[in-house]
C-alpha cells in the first residue's frame, strides 16, 4: 500500500462510482484528489492506506445500506468512518474501497430522562452528546482524549475508553442497543432500551469494538448516569522516581480506593509541557501522578486526604490538592497539555498497551530502557489506575533512521507488555497497527473463531476487511 | 418431548455410553434412572425435556473436551449444567443428549487482590465465591436469588442478574475472561485479566448469556470491587395502591438517586408471607416498596431520608428506615420470604419480563387484569428499579385446567410486555420457555444472525441445540 503523501488518480470512470452518483446527491459523493487524500486514513501514524475509489457522506441509514449493497454487488469494500480520530488505522482506506463517512448523521434522536438513555445517530460528537444529556440532568461518562472531536459511532466501533474508565467503565458498558447496517445492506436493531435484557446472543457487544468489520453502526442507544451526586477533588503528587509513583498507585488500590481518575505522566511529558508553557512544575520531578475522587462531602474529603497521604508516604516530593473546579483544572493542566506539547517535537506514534495495574512501574521502566537502547524519544502518558499505558514514540519529521528505530521500539514494547501479562491494545483498537501483536495474543484457535464469525456475518468480505483481527 | 415424571429406559447399550465409561472413572458417568431423572431438567416449570443418555460429572476441562469430542463424532448433543437452578429450561436435556455437569469443578483458582479479580472454575457456587473474595477485601456484586446454590458457570451462561443490578450491573459486567470448550472439543481462553482491553472481537461477551449453545464455560475470570466503602440503609414503604408505589419509583429516578436495591412485592406476596409467618405487616397494604442505598455517612443518611420523603409524598401508608444491619435484614424479610411463601401454594412459574422503569405500574396493572381474566393466581416480585418484573403464576398441583389458564396468562403477559417496549427476559434467559417471545422480539433478520453465528461456531449443532434463540 502507498504512503501517506500522494494519492493515485481518481476513479470517476469506475462504474460503481457512476452508480453512487445516480443513487445519491452530487455533494454526497466525493472523488476529488484532495477529498480522497483527506479521507484515506485516520490519525494513526505509519499505518498503511490507499486512496479509496470514492467517499460517501451518508445522511441517513438508507444511504449506508445503498452503498453497502452496491459494494457487495460490485466486489468493492466499504470502510466506515466517524471523525477519523482513530489511532490504529481502523478507518484507513484500501484498494477498491468506498469510505462511508457518518459525519452527516449528527442528530440526537431521543433523550429519555426517566429511563436514563439517549438515542443518537452515529455521527454525533461525543462532547455534543455529553452536553445535550447534561441538559436533562444526565451524564455519559466515557471520555476518550478525542471527546471534543470524535463521534459516538467511532467510539462504539473502537470501544473507546478514557480517563474516567478506571471508575466508570468503557463505551461498551453504556451501549444498550444499536442500529447496524449488515454486510448485505439490511439494517437491523440490536439490543434493547430497558435496563436489563438477555434475549438471544449479545450481538450488541459483539458489534462494539469490531471496527466496522461486522456491520456499520448508524444509531446508538446509550444508558446514562444521573449527572449529580459527584464532587470532584484532585490530588496531584510529584515523584522523584517512577518506582515511588508506582508504590503510590499500588497503595491506592490496596486501600480499596477506586479513584475517578488516576493518570501518570513521566519526565519527558513534564519537561515538554514546561518548555512550552513554563508552568513552573516542581524541580527534580521524574513522574507526576494525577488523581481525582468524586465522592461527595466528608467522604470525598476523606478519600482525597487518604490519596494525598498515600502519595506522601510513597515519597512524593510534593502533593497538591484541590476541590475548587478551577483549581482542579489547573492541577490537571500538565496532563491535558502533555499530548500537544509532545506533538511539537515531531509526529507521535501513540502506543496503547494495557498491563496489570501492579506491573505499571515495571513496564514503564522497561519502556525507558527500550527508549535508551533504540535511541528514540518515548514519553509516557498512562491511565495508571487501570494499567493502560500510552508510550508516545516520537521521531522527528523526515528522519527515516529514527522512524526505523521507533518501529523496533514499538515492537519491543508490545512484546514486553505480553510478557507482563498485558494486552496489546487497551482502548484504541487493533486496526492495522496491532495486527501482529493481536496474532500473538489471540493465538491460532481464537483467530479461527474470529474468521468464522466474520465469514458468518460478512461472507463476501465487504466490510472493512483486514482490520480488527489478524486473518 | 416427555413430561416431568418418569424417564425412559436407560441407554447403557449405546456405544457412546460405553465409550464414556472407557474415558472416565465409573463414578463420573451416571446412567441410572434416578440420576437421569434428576439431571433431565432445571427449575423451569412446564418446560419440555427428555431423559439424557447419560450424565457426566466433569472434574476438569479435559473431561468436558472429551465428552464434546465424542458427542460431535457420534452425532449426540451435549447439555451443559451448573446447579440446575435455571428458570427457563436452558439446562433441560433432549433426545440423544449427554448432560455434562460442572458441579465437580468447584475450585477457586486465584484471587488477585492487587488486580481485583478472581479466577474460578465453573462449578464454584456464587455465594462461596463471594465469601472467598470477601476474605481478600473484595466484592462480587451479582446476586441472583439463587446465589446460595447456583454456580458461577451457570450465572455466566445465563448472564444472571439479581437485586443489586439496579446499581451494580449484571454478571456480564464483571466477566473479564473465560475458558471455554468449543464445539469440536478444543478449549480456548477468551478475554483478558487486565482492567481494559480491546484486542479482537468481544467473544467473551458473546459467550456470556449464550446458554451453552456456543461453548461450555469451564473457568471464569471476574473483576471485583473493593469490599468496603459501602454502608447499607434500608427504606421500606407500604402503599395502599400499586399506582402510589409507581409514583414513588418514578420519583426516586427523577431525583437522580440510584439505589442499591429497589424491590417491589404486591399484595399477594404480602398476604402469603403474613399467612405463613405472621409478621404483622401493615394492614391495607397493596404494595410494598423495599429500597436500599449504600453511600457512606452523611451522604447515605441524606439519600435514605430523600427516598423516605419521596415514598411519603407518593402517599405511603407507612415508611420504615433502618441502618443497623439486623434491622435492614428485618425490613427486607418480607421480600426474602415472598418466594418460599408462594411456593407453598403450588408450583410456581416464574416469569421474567423487563419493561421501561416508567411502565412498571402500567405493566403490573395489566398483570393483575390478566390474573382476573384468566382466573389464576399471579403474585408479583419486581426489581422495580430496573423494570425487571417476576410475575409468579401459581397453579395448584394436578389442576390441569388451572395450568392451561396459567399458560394463557403467561403468553398474554409476554405480549403486553412487548407492547410496552419491554424485553421477554430480563435476567433468566430464553432457554425453552421464552423461545416464542424471543421470536417476536428479535424478528427474522436478527434471528438469521443468531443462526449464522451458531453455525459458524457449532456447525454440527452439538452444543445445547434449540436453546437461547428460536431457530
Amino acid at each position: 500500500m502507498s504512503v501517506r503523501d500522494g494519492v493515485g488518480p481518481t476513479a470517476d470512470h469506475d462504474p460503481a462510482v457512476g452508480e453512487l452518483r445516480r443513487m445519491l446527491r452530487a455533494d454526497q459523493v466525493l472523488t476529488d484528489a484532495v477529498s480522497l487524500d483527506a479521507y484515506a486514513h485516520d490519525d494513526a501514524e505509519w499505518a498503511a492506506f490507499e486512496p479509496p475509489l470514492a467517499v460517501v457522506l451518508a445522511e441517513r441509514e438508507q444511504d449506508v445500506s445503498a452503498v453497502v449493497r452496491l459494494a457487495a454487488a460490485s466486489g468493492l469494500r466499504v470502510v466506515p468512518r466517524g471523525a477519523g480520530t482513530g489511532l490504529s488505522g481502523g478507518a484507513n482506506a484500501m484498494a477498491r474501497s468506498i469510505v462511508v463517512s457518518l459525519e452527516r448523521m449528527p442528530r440526537i434522536v431521543e433523550v429519555n430522562a426517566a429511563e436514563r438513555y439517549v438515542v443518537a445517530e452515529a455521527g454525533v460528537i461525543n462532547d455534543t452528546l455529553r452536553e445535550v444529556v447534561a441538559g436533562h440532568g444526565l451524564w455519559y461518562p466515557p471520555d476518550p482524549a478525542s471527546y471534543r472531536i470524535s463521534t459516538i459511532g467511532g467510539n462504539v466501533a473502537t470501544n473507546a475508553g478514557g480517563i474516567c474508565c478506571v471508575k466508570y467503565g468503557v463505551t461498551r458498558d453504556y451501549v444498550l442497543g444499536l442500529r447496524v447496517v449488515l454486510a448485505d445492506g439490511d439494517a437491523v436493531a440490536l439490543g434493547r432500551r430497558t435496563a436489563k435484557g438477555v434475549t438471544g446472543y449479545d450481538l450488541t457487544a459483539l458489534m462494539v469494538g469490531s471496527e466496522g468489520t461486522l456491520g456499520i453502526v448508524t444509531e446508538v442507544t446509550l444508558q446514562l448516569l444521573p449527572l449529580g451526586g459527584r464532587e470532584e477533588r484532585a490530588v496531584v503528587g510529584s515523584f522523584a522516581s517512577l518506582r515511588a509513583a508506582g508504590v503510590a498507585v499500588a497503595g491506592i488500590a490496596a486501600a480499596g480506593i477506586v479513584p475517578s481518575a488516576l493518570e501518570l505522566i513521566d519526565r519527558t511529558c513534564v519537561d515538554a509541557v514546561d518548555a512550552w508553557q513554563g508552568l513552573g512544575l516542581p524541580h527534580g520531578v521524574d513522574t507526576m501522578l494525577l488523581a481525582k475522587v468524586d465522592e461527595v462531602g466528608a467522604v470525598g474529603a476523606e478519600l482525597a486526604a487518604s490519596v494525598a497521604r498515600i502519595m506522601a508516604d510513597a515519597g512524593a516530593v510534593s502533593v497538591e490538592s484541590a476541590v475548587d473546579a478551577d483549581e482542579v483544572d489547573r492541577l490537571f493542566l500538565a496532563r491535558r497539555l502533555a499530548y500537544p506539547a509532545l506533538e511539537r517535537l515531531g509526529p507521535v506514534l501513540t502506543e496503547d498497551i494495557c498491563v496489570p495495574r501492579g506491573a505499571v512501574p515495571e513496564m514503564l521502566t522497561r519502556i525507558q530502557a527500550t527508549a535508551r537502547e533504540h535511541d528514540v524519544v518515548i514519553a509516557n502518558i498512562a491511565h495508571a489506575g487501570d494499567g493502560n499505558l500510552h508510550p508516545l514514540i516520537i521521531a522527528p519529521e523526515g528522519d527515516e533512521a529514527a522512524k526505523g528505530r521507533a518501529k523496533l521500539a514499538f515492537d519491543r514494547i508490545v512484546d514486553e507488555c505480553r510478557e507482563l501479562g498485558g494486552t496489546v491494545t487497551g482502548e484504541h483498537g487493533v486496526g492495522l497497527l496491532k495486527l501482529p501483536g493481536a496474532r500473538e495474543e489471540l493465538g491460532p484457535r481464537v483467530i479461527d473463531l474470529h474468521v468464522a464469525v466474520k465469514r458468518a456475518l460478512d461472507p463476501l468480505g465487504t466490510l472493512n476487511p483486514g482490520k480488527a483481527f489478524p486473518a
